[in-house]
């Protein structure tokens, strides 16, 4: 619903800047959230950008430049005097202004830091020098502290005072001497509070923290877990440093699902959405894993040459491989989906290896009988009757049905153990298990049909 | 880190109630966050749960209720006394109520809603109406709603005197007469504002909201995009009827990802997680994509029995084959899951099809002719010199070859057209698209396979 009004506005509002309706303009983006009126921006052309931009009011530009396209925001940058550039940056949030200069080209970071006053200038380098993709790289550095002797009065004044440049004052963090993080607080129970309760008192002190190394994704998972809207990272001493706010979180969790969706494909991760991404690093990113896996494909061919002069006793065989092969790799996947799915929410470890293969054992024995006895009676109904295949006999029928049960079970085994095992070595079970598996069941298919060939049809 | 420091500790927990020391256990238990002690329960034999949970005090008892999983839950309602009960629900939250109703049987549903105070009777019937994966049945009726004409000291106190049961304070909303929604405001902005300002007058009056049947899924989509921490759900009317807040809405970003991974490799979702279906449900989600790919394979086995008198002029192609249409489904499915989740993030629509499409063209090209190259190299080094494979002669090396460019040029511009007419027709691109495309790219490789091969070796 919100997609399709946006539509139809950016065509308003498109009509309005051809008109050079300003004021009109102005009055609309005023009323809109900046997410919104960056995505109007977005699809206007480069060249009004500027103009569009210095419509707005100053706290609305500067969240609506937060929200742009990189692309967008190296042009106004461009663009900007040395003051407007000041303005758009002192409005920023610390955590925002690390994330722009982080996609900018260093004569413009340049710039971006000349204009940002010291103090903000020092954060930005701070967070800068964390690892890309640990705690402390997603992270921002204003955040209210509190003393453990203030009262809730107290507190309430403080928060008052300084908390306009705090990106979130809903939770506050309760530090000793030498920024100890000894408990938090919440707004709510400090309004909820009796004026003359001394934080110490009423803060919660167990606090759930992380580490500024540890991986973003687990990060992520801790706010799944406990529900928290922001969460407190400490260093070695247990130092508060920074906080990590939920809007952070949530898009370290849709990056990480991206990143599962385009490993499980072969492809290696970007982070940059699919059309905002050239061709020549499309084709970097696709083709390592079509390469490996086509070379890797000459382990099938060596099965089948090996075995050409038994497909030639029974060339009806042939027929019949891209659809083992095919139900082989559907088998596998749907189990290293699923455990690789399991394994990144949590909800599936190491140690329950032995579960997973009993169950997938099960299900394997059940899917490939039903699939043998249902392709039994397709092969003779459909192949031979209706399609006058006449090399379907019913040998031959029973040699396929017979390896399609062992291909499933096979498939399935090696679907659910390959990603248990990536993540025992410590490798990414969706990079590791995914794309060998097909190729991984091709073979060993093809080596089980021969086999069963020979058994059945004494070839 | 967390989750290392959590086994270690429940394995002395564990000791614990197994030495029966409940006073050092409860002690302990009270210092942890309520999803840590369900962590703890779940793993904990069943019949200790009744007495360790008596264990906590009222309000850790109630968030650790809400954690724990619905077995565990279900057994431990059936020992609780009506009382016991009836303290559990009173500390619930409406929306986690509505959850646990959801997953229990009638009658635990029955006694639950008999110990529920009438007017949390009403609001867990009132959001129970509301159909699956609907705004209204993820949303809560708990929340702070304001006037007008209040000022913002009246608004504090008001937040102060009923905030206690709300499940957030964070957004108020602003109401007239028969709730309609006319603003939001933040308890910063009533914070940072003077004593006697009218919200009137401070109130964000733009306010983005959904509506109760709006799909689960674009509800999530808006808090990444907007980066709220909850957001109003309105009635036809424009009415407040709930809230969603931002801990619901990742637990359905969870959902809906897990379900796109299932659904692109060919399951039916679940929403249970892996250990914790059973087994025949797990084959009943996978067997309807294994039979009818299995099913449709037979338009391979028809192309292939079309051209046996090909194949037994020059045997050496049939080795080939699965490298062929495996690297065909390979190249498909990278162009077709970047293309859905592109989708599924909104960075790609059906009005891109032209963009999306000349990009992969000029990708497949790409990958194509390089893959191709490879591969000629390949054929004539490793499987002519080194394996001794006399069949694998220039001309056939070309055939496999130029197969290959087109195979890969074919894969792609199918894996990015199926996602957006699936979208374009409003069925799930995930679903309709990703598990056909080997199918079809295998029946499109082999034809062009034989069709190269009659016109390169005139068979």
């Amino acid at each position: 619903m919100a997609e399709r009004s946006i539509v139809t506005l950016e065509e308003t509002l498109a009509a309005l800047a051809e008109g050079k309706k300003y004021t009109t303009l102005r009055d609309i983006l005023v009323t809109m959230n900046a997410a919104d009126v960056a995505g109007v921006f977005d699809s206007m052309p480069e060249t009004k950008l500027p103009l569009l931009f210095r419509l707005l009011p100053k706290e609305l530009a500067a969240e609506t430049f937060v929200e742009m396209e990189p692309e967008a925001q190296e042009l106004l940058i461009q663009g900007f005097s040395d003051n407007e550039l000041k303005e758009v940056v002192d409005e920023l949030y610390v955590d925002d202004a690390v994330d722009i200069v982080e996609e900018m080209p260093a004569n413009v970071v340049k710039r971006i830091l000349k204009q940002a006053d010291p103090e903000m200038r020092k954060m930005i380098n701070e967070i800068l020098k964390y690892p890309d993709d640990s705690a402390g790289s997603i992270m921002t550095t204003e955040y209210v502290s509190l003393r453990p002797d203030m009262t809730t009065e107290e507190a309430i004044k403080r928060i008052r005072r300084t908390g306009v440049d705090k990106e979130t004052i809903y939770n506050c963090y309760v530090t000793e001497n030498n920024r100890k993080l000894i408990g938090t607080i919440t707004i709510r129970t400090l309004l909820l509070s009796e004026d003359d309760d001394v934080l110490e008192e009423i803060m919660e002190p167990n606090v759930i923290s992380v580490s500024t190394l540890e991986d973003q994704e687990d990060v992520a998972e801790m706010f799944a877990k406990y529900d928290f809207v922001a969460l407190p990272v400490v260093d070695q001493e247990n130092r508060l440093v920074g906080i990590v706010t939920v809007d952070d979180a949530i898009d370290v969790m849709r990056e990480e699902a991206t990143e599962d969706f385009e490993k499980l494909a072969g492809m290696t991760p970007s982070d940059k959405p699919y059309l905002r991404t050239g061709v020549l690093e499309t084709f970097r990113s696709r083709l390592p894993w079509l390469l490996i896996l086509m070379l890797s494909a000459t382990l099938t061919s060596m099965v089948l040459t090996g075995f050409e002069t038994s497909l030639a006793a029974c060339s009806a065989l042939i027929a019949f491989i891209p659809m083992l092969t095919g139900t082989g790799g559907n088998s596998g996947t749907q189990a290293s989906v699923a455990v690789i799915r399991g394994l990144s929410l949590g909800e599936v470890e190491f140690s329950d290896s032995l579960r997973v293969l009993w169950k997938e054992i099960r299900v394997a024995v059940l899917c490939g009988v039903t699939l043998a006895a249902c392709n039994f009676v397709k092969l003779l109904v459909v192949d031979r009757m209706l399609l006058h295949n006449s090399g379907v006999t019913i040998p031959v029928a029973a040699t396929i049905c017979v390896t399609m049960i062992f291909t499933v079970f096979c498939a399935k085994t090696v679907g659910c153990l390959l990603p248990l095992l990536a993540e025992r070595i410590h490798l990414d079970p969706a990079v590791m298990a995914s794309p060998f598996i097909s190729t991984v069941v091709d073979v060993v298919t093809l080596v089980l049909y021969f086999q069963v060939a020979r058994a059945i049809l004494g070839i």
